[in-house]
């Protein structure tokens, strides 16, 4: 389900789950073309503007599902954990802010009203049991006036959730081993707050270690524009003191496209 | 030197360190014989109450030091790093509880003065310097009436330390990597209160998974009798929360010698 853009949106609605509007719902422009399969960062989608446009996008994306457009306040991602016996645990929901359709910054604990979490709360659980899911899960919500609108799953571990590998009593990678093992889930609880800033074309330099507070990795991968190779998590007690540690890490961190 | 108790004990002396008295300024009893190489977790030391205790312990253990009792309030344990260039930064104290010689719990950060803590790494840096040492250096000390005596030396990254994984901002791994490759020394800050309990003869178990607030370790080791295969790290915003779920989780760990 969570393979294909358009089965990911039917089973939202049957769950009474809001979405962005897509197929014969949408009418006027921008639409938002993506491919059904496969897309992520940003591939595999296309804004178009007018009708030319949407022929053009329809034509060369292969199996074209046509969103329209969300009104959103900022995004957020929730992480959620689903065990074997069927126990459910979600980890604070992250503030996301994208760059070109890639993940940059998030945020974590967001700043949220109690409402707003057991709202995301019950839509990652409703997905989660509903697929009969077991592991984490990520969904990546838009916050809206009318509230919360889910816009893709990620039925795995998720770069939404990396800070909990350094801000988080149990990382979403130990609770996923967990989950699909059959053993306890952990504590999701958050110490202190983190932001996770995602180096995107160019490791995080040596430069990046000599600050205080931050939590470097580097991937290993071979660098190219666009791809994420690596990420540091700024951790600290205050909101504003990760802020200001994070600000110092984004002007050393690569986000090259 | 750090591999032979007495050179150890001769470089402390020469430092102007206070150690346990040794050899010829040794009288009365009990003493305590150690083999000058390669004794740990309570091996190779023996204590002796008269001379006939003595004699056998010295005909028995190989290359025997002799040290005099100290007395001591309890035992904290110093972590500090000292890099290629030079530079030297130390992990908050920790207080280590030992049972029949081995690590049983380290709590830190320890409940100490600034003047300790002062000492404590003052004490640190002139061995980590006089050694011209690289890497992650442990120093066990007493805290005693008069101040604080110097135990033992390890070279190397080591079981006291082991609450910088779940409690620092970086682990005694990560800084010990950074030292040897060159790179800037991480923020040895701690992270909340963390209370590491050892799992001696026996894995820790599923149950301990179950409680909130724990990071679970499994070496992966055969179990025997003595040896350590685990341990457990409780972390939490007050040493009450973690001393709470440390008591908690001490009973379902072994300690089996």
């Amino acid at each position: 389900v969570a393979q294909d853009r358009l089965a990911e949106k039917r089973r939202c609605r049957s769950l009474g789950l809001a979405t962005a509007p897509f197929d014969a719902e949408v009418s006027g422009f921008p639409r938002l073309v993506k491919t059904r399969f496969g897309g992520f960062d940003g591939r595999g989608q296309r804004w178009v503007h007018d009708h030319a446009e949407l022929a053009e996008a329809l034509a060369e994306l292969p199996d074209p599902i046509v969103e329209g457009p969300v009104v959103f306040r900022r995004e957020l991602a929730l992480t959620v954990a689903r065990g074997l016996d069927g126990a459910m645990r979600a980890f604070p929901l992250a503030e996301t802010e994208h760059r070109h359709g890639i993940l940059w910054r998030a945020t974590a604990p967001a700043r949220v009203t109690a409402e707003q979490v057991t709202e995301a709360t019950a839509i990652g659980e409703a997905l989660a049991e509903s697929l009969d899911y077991v592991g984490v899960l990520a969904v990546e919500l838009f916050d809206t006036a009318d509230g919360l609108v889910v816009n893709e799953l990620a039925p795995r571990v998720h770069n939404s959730g990396h800070w909990t590998i350094d801000g988080a009593v149990t990382s979403q990678f130990e609770q996923h081993v967990r989950a699909v093992c059959g053993l306890p889930l952990g504590d999701p609880s958050a110490i202190g707050v983190s932001v996770m800033v995602n180096a995107v074309g160019g490791e995080p330099t040596d430069a990046v270690l000599a600050i205080d507070g931050v939590h470097v990795h580097r991937y290993g991968k071979q660098s190219r524009p666009g791809r994420k190779v690596g990420h540091v998590t700024v951790n600290a007690p205050s909101l504003a003191g990760a802020e200001a540690t994070a600000a110092r890490v984004a002007e050393l961190v690569q986000f090259r496209i």
